[in-house]
């Protein structure tokens, strides 16, 4: 599909109607390509080894680091604590071992469960990556070097669990699994006093250098008699939402100096002070599966879903569009003999079709086309926010796309307070090739069969639900490819997922 | 509220620190100004006699009339079939009579239930308009002069019902109340044929003129492998979208010649083929009680709902700010004194809050401050889609705030044919004045307890259910007010309200 695409646009776009030759496309997710017939060659080491963002507490000290290379060619999280061998069989596209970490060896904080198919095969170094982490937040330091100290004179802990999918290189996913929670540690720091305080947060900080008592917070009592209310829960948001933008700013800088190729979707979850933060950027999923009951905790945003959005920008901004695109959607090509005639089309305020009279603008490549798995932004792209992808153009043009994409998430929050968790709740994390070929419904049924199967306080449970929702997405090998148990084919894409319980013994560990 | 806000902005454009005299504002919704003392004197005629947009069917011919009087002092719906002293009794502030059409008149198409009151006295000429229609769309004719026929050479017909509730004059509610229906039949000419047609519309239609038979109509087979399904609901939309675009630029166009003052929020209902299709630009709201389940059926677009809408409008073109206001939004009015402090801010991104420190562009007001009834756009206006506001400005500027509002509508659809309605389940419309003393819960118990109080088979207990909705709104005279039970006052504005049977006897007539 994309590169029928791609060449349809260089097909518009070439003035002698002449096919140009076909470039190498970059990967880019939600394609239909053929993987290669060969097996990529394994690396012997894992870059991430020795980068000290591995599992278990995260470091508390320092900005996030500008100085962490990411050139790093295959490697996957270190909290797999994979051998040589097994880093061999995790990049092996004929094998697709599913991966987890060992039973021997650590656990992964709150008895998380985790696994994994990389399939190394749809393109080079295009890998999903993961992060689990608890990370310490200490209060940001006065102009006086002293840090400040809150009333209990504590930091504050949040727990950490992000996928990241990336596409067109690895670069940028690797990059985002090392350095985004570091990010959002840096905006809590502003908070953690103020999150500890039972009062609302002050509307106003004074900045008055070495101020060390809350006197120096700025109530509501001072101010006008007109004033919203903020919640602490919206501070986290916000410092969420900054630090995807701070991140995705970082590799704009540093894209040449660490080769931080393509984009990534986010999928990042928080855990403080009782609430899951949930904050999505792309199409990965999750959801909680409570009591067999299933609550969505985010939204995909593709071409489709944010239509109008990336339509209005079009309208409004028309150079971005270049002389190739129209900011108008048709529910197909238009033809060149159909000048004249009337076709349906949608503009970005509109949800209903219409139909109008094509004119010769409207020959131009729709800004979005397709539908479902390959919709896609200019032709190129089928997930429309994320990180990274600033170097993202075109086929046969210069027109950027990156205008396009947000890097903001949508963060949508769940109270672990409000409600009695069994050991069988839990809130599952999977990027699209688990969902691609997975429903809700059946990650349910999963969760629930595998679970029954296991006592509540067995701590390898929730890693066996994440394999079997893999190895479920995955297939088994079956008449020239990976088949489901409906002998359709299994994901062909890379498949991450977390299994994180939401209550019962030994869970918050 | 309003002459604060208003103020504090002249305050700020103004750059010798001194509030200019304080110029008549013009009223806008959501406002908490004191009515005048006195009740306005009643004019003598009904503008709307012999308009010819009364109850019943809906003429067929023509095309939106551009010669429609719409100078009108003070008119009711023509369905209420109003005497003159009637007409006094509704403009009367005093008194504020609740009127529905009579008992032994004309019924409404469809056993509807109406009930409105006119305060007359938050301004003048600021009333809420309705409108309940049944209109036939004839084919659009080919270019030969003869309508085109479909296979069952019949046109449609649709039930219509239309709140219109005016702001800062009632020259855009009125010439809404008459016309908008017209546009919308305007719009399903083109689709007469399709809509009843069992085959998917096509996307392509050829213009040859004199073409009579569906054979000009382009199949998908003819087209390209890749296409969108497009649904007839989808057109039906797209029509309904379309012409409140059409609509507006009539209002645009004519606000000269015909005094179309002010703007309006526009809440309506057509019946098509089995289907209800609720569109709603503004403020009003619409719930569907089934067996006493409330389904809402249109959401409220007001700055606070539509915050980041206009934020990313602001943002991406920022002449339309002037040096007056800032795109940002903060949760109260910084003050001066402030800069270089950290204030708690959101941006067009955000849904949380972060700190940002002041700087000298944040002293500017917020494009969008203040919140629930008291929110409002450039200090100005309360409600963000709607009809008309051409000629409305910030006041004391010459920036126009029409460019932040949406004259389009969110299209909700209900299916009637999916489900078994009893006589006790109906669609219920109101505009703001219903809503803001009203919870949901509250209609559907009022809907639960005077129905139960008929027979199924009355044909007036639909409009006793608007009775008792606008009578609950409005209050009993006590105490210097009209106070509710609870003791509270009733609601000071215009209350208009629709009741629609979804099901029962007669309710289809």
């Amino acid at each position: 599909m994309l590169s029928r695409v791609r060449s349809a646009v260089a097909h518009l776009v070439s003035s002698g109607g002449v096919p140009p030759p076909n470039p190498k496309p970059p990967d880019l997710p939600n394609t239909t390509s053929v993987p290669p017939a060969l097996p990529e060659t394994p690396k012997s080491l894992p870059a991430r080894a020795g980068t000290g963002t591995g599992t278990g507490t995260g470091t508390g000290s320092g900005a996030p680091a500008k100085t962490v290379d990411t050139r790093a060619s295959f490697s996957r999280p270190t909290f797999l604590q994979l051998s040589p061998g097994g880093l061999r069989r995790a990049e092996d596209q004929a094998g697709r071992a599913v991966q987890s970490p060992p039973d021997t060896g650590r656990r992964l904080p709150w008895s998380t469960g985790y696994a994994e198919v990389i399939n190394a095969g749809k393109s080079r170094h295009n890998e999903d990556q993961a992060c689990c982490e608890v990370v310490y937040v200490e209060g940001r330091r006065s102009a006086s070097g002293t840090p400040k100290e809150s009333s209990q004179g504590q930091g504050l802990c949040f727990y950490y669990w992000g996928l990241f999918d990336g596409h067109a290189g690895g670069g940028a996913a690797d990059m985002a699994s090392r350095l985004l929670h570091r990010h959002i540690r840096e905006q809590l720091k502003d908070l953690v006093e103020i999150l500890q305080d039972p009062c609302p947060p002050p509307l106003c900080l004074s900045s008055s250098p070495g101020a060390s008592n809350p006197s120096h917070l700025v109530g509501p009592q001072s101010c006008w008699s007109s004033q919203k209310e903020v919640t602490h829960e919206s501070l986290v948001v916000g410092a969420i939402e900054n630090a995807f933008q701070l991140m995705d700013e970082q590799m704009a800088r540093e894209r040449r100096g660490h080769q931080v190729e393509g984009g990534c979707c986010a999928l990042v979850v928080l855990y403080l002070l009782g609430k899951l933060y949930v904050a999505n950027a792309g199409d990965s999923r999750a959801i909680v599966v409570r009591n067999g009951e299933i609550i969505p905790m985010s939204r995909e945003f593709t071409p489709e879903t944010e239509r109008q959005r990336l339509q209005l920008l079009g309208f409004l901004k028309p150079e971005l569009l270049g002389s190739e695109f129209t900011h108008l959607e048709f529910p197909r090509r238009v033809q060149p003999k159909e000048l004249g005639q009337k076709m349906l089309y949608r503009d970005q305020n509109m949800t209903g079709w219409a139909y109008k009279k094509i004119e010769v603008e409207d020959l131009r490549f729709p800004l979005v086309c397709g539908e479902g798995k390959k919709a896609r932004v200019m032709a190129t792209i089928g997930v429309t926010r994320g990180l990274g992808d600033h170097n993202l153009k075109v086929c046969s043009s210069t027109l950027p796309i990156k205008p396009f994409l947000s890097c903001f998430p949508e963060v949508q929050v769940y109270d672990l307070t409000q409600y009695e968790h069994c050991p069988d709740d839990v809130l599952v994390l999977g990027t699209d090739g688990l969902w691609d070929v997975t429903s809700d419904h059946e990650v349910a049924a999963t969760v629930d069969k595998v679970l029954s199967a296991y006592e509540p306080n067995d701590s390898s449970r929730y890693t066996a639900v994440a394999q079997a929702l893999v190895l479920g997405a995955r297939g088994t090998p079956r008449d020239r490819g990976w088949r489901l148990p409906n002998n359709k084919l299994g994901s062909g894409d890379d498949i991450s997922v977390f299994v994180i319980p939401l209550g019962g013994p030994g869970s918050y560990s």
